[in-house]
């Protein structure tokens, strides 16, 4: 379903539509965004009509989502383009903003060769094209991910099954769907009792989103500190872990929001399955391994302690992603169909 | 040296002085303690003078680590004794306020017997002189746990020792010097260059207690999201990990603010070594393992987002522990020495 015109939007819709949005559409030559950093507080939209506020939208996290930076990115290229900004400048202003998310560059590569390839009167067309074209198979990628996944959440028990996920990979991450929860929303929609251990993902807490997105949907859901996750699972609590993927070497070993592979330690002892969903374009099979993905460092503020936490002065160290090795991960669930993490080669690019 | 009077206190007194403090004393027939919930913002001292008063101290964390959770109600039988408060009620209503911190049960038991086996005249002057025995006992076992603690923490490498802890078990958790902290404090003052990666500890926040209590020592650290702790050791930044308990079982197996065990697992994962450090008192030697400790579910209202997360209503799970098995831990520091987590049979009662 498109995006409702701004006006529309911004009086919050019932929650089973607003599930149905998309976390970004165009609107005339202009791009809208939900603003995320907003949520849960207010649904508001932002337009975005140049380079500065798709890249300030992407670093400022007003986007967020592997899925959903790289979507933006591409609608970025396009505004450039309109703006007359040369697209090789284009592509190193958005490529700066994040350095972990992949897709961020995937996209960017790929707007880079559907471009080159054309000729300078037809680019700006070509440009939203493309752009349109990323969204859409997102929003695909997406679904069949949710698919994919859905056998893994049969409820084998007298009882919900208990999935666990950190951080924020719903619709909210991604144009539509979600990856890490689209196996969840499908097992919902075939009424499959299914309930939902949110981890609140500190620093920045999009815990909170996934507990937003999870309510408008009617999952149950509870929202839990990250510390409470092995707890959780010493308790035989948890039936499975699904996480989503900032960025998947060629080896399996993933990054994902830093505290991603403090759950995966804890699944593998209690032999919970741990499960990455990310579609293809997440997987940088140039990267052999986790040892060469970036992590991203992001500022203290992002605490919310105030700057001063102690008279004498505490530094924050704010690493935003960490490295689930590959031997940790049961299986990557892609719209392809769900891959062991050493297995990857097989996958078509 | 003891606690200054309360207007004196009152004033800020320079950071060097207030770690030499107590965190609790006797005033007059009352009882004075730092109010924990106003630090690091604030340091104010409350003084309890009814049995009500220092179980809500106890309940609402104005004091809280297991040691001082002991101690202050100690002195809550003394004061409950001063009302004409009958024993056992006195206790059974101090025993009610937190579950898991054997401490409390500890110091309880050895009230009883002291009172048990006094006359009525001496009755109140034997509950004064026992609380403050535990009080100062507490702050003696404490200095032994540095004393034997600090050989851990000799620089081997041409840099810092790299510590990490969690929660606070610093002199804030203690009557003076600190569990697992008492180590650093040693180290510190032997002029070993060490630094503290210290966990936030969601979701009430205690690292910022331990940052608070670090930074009046002088002592390096780094305040860090509890997510990053996996990160970090993977890294190879991290040579040893130290925290208290609230309770050890007798089979090694040792209850902590809810987290410990992630951090003991990626220590395991990594090969950093794990200590507890935490006086005999914290020993409960009645209880088989860590399956038979109650965990402590606390209230919603400490993550702090409000009451409501998702306009759909998004329930919070609060569990204040978790329990860490007997084998990932390398030692566990007492006042007695240094004891593997499966020899505590030889620990002195």
């Amino acid at each position: 379903m498109p995006l409702r015109q701004r006006q529309e939007v911004q009086a919050l819709p019932r929650p089973a539509e607003l599930n149905d949005l998309r976390t970004i559409c165009e609107d005339g030559g202009a791009v809208l965004i939900l603003d995320q950093t907003r949520l849960p507080n207010e649904t508001a939209f932002v337009r975005l009509t140049t380079l500065d506020e798709a890249a300030h939208a992407i670093r400022g996290m007003q986007v967020r989502g592997a899925p959903l930076i790289g979507a933006t990115a591409a609608y970025g290229i396009a505004l450039a383009l309109a703006q007359g900004i040369p697209l090789e400048r284009a592509i190193d202003t958005l490529a700066a903003t994040r350095p972990t998310a992949i897709n961020l560059r995937w996209a960017l590569e790929r707007m880079r060769r559907a471009l080159q390839e054309s000729a300078p009167v037809v680019r700006q067309a070509v440009a939203w094209q493309e752009a349109r074209a990323i969204a859409n198979e997102d929003e695909e990628a997406n679904a069949a991910i949710g698919r994919h996944g859905l056998p893994l959440l049969q409820a084998s028990r007298n009882r919900p099954v208990q999935a666990m996920t950190h951080c924020n990979a719903g619709w909210l991450a991604t144009v539509a769907h979600g990856t890490a929860i689209a196996p969840i929303y499908a097992a919902h929609g075939a009424g499959i009792d299914v309930h939902v251990w949110v981890s609140e993902t500190r620093p920045r807490n999009q815990g909170l989103l996934t507990a937003w997105e999870l309510a408008q949907a009617g999952v149950a859901h509870t929202l839990i500190a990250d510390n409470a996750a092995g707890l959780l699972m010493m308790q035989g609590r948890v039936d499975l872990v699904i996480v989503g993927a900032d960025r998947i070497a060629a080896n399996g070993d993933t990054a994902n929001k830093v505290g991603t592979y403090l759950k995966a330690l804890a699944a593998r002892a209690h032999g919970v399955p741990f499960y990455v969903a990310a579609p293809v374009s997440t997987i940088d099979f140039a990267c052999p391994d986790g040892a060469a993905i970036p992590i991203e460092e992001r500022d203290a503020a992002e605490f919310g302690h105030g700057a001063k936490v102690s008279p004498g002065g505490t530094p924050i160290a704010n690493p935003a992603f960490d490295v689930t090795p590959a031997q940790l991960i049961s299986g990557i669930i892609t719209e392809q169909g769900i891959f062991s993490a050493n297995s990857l080669a097989a996958i078509e690019r």
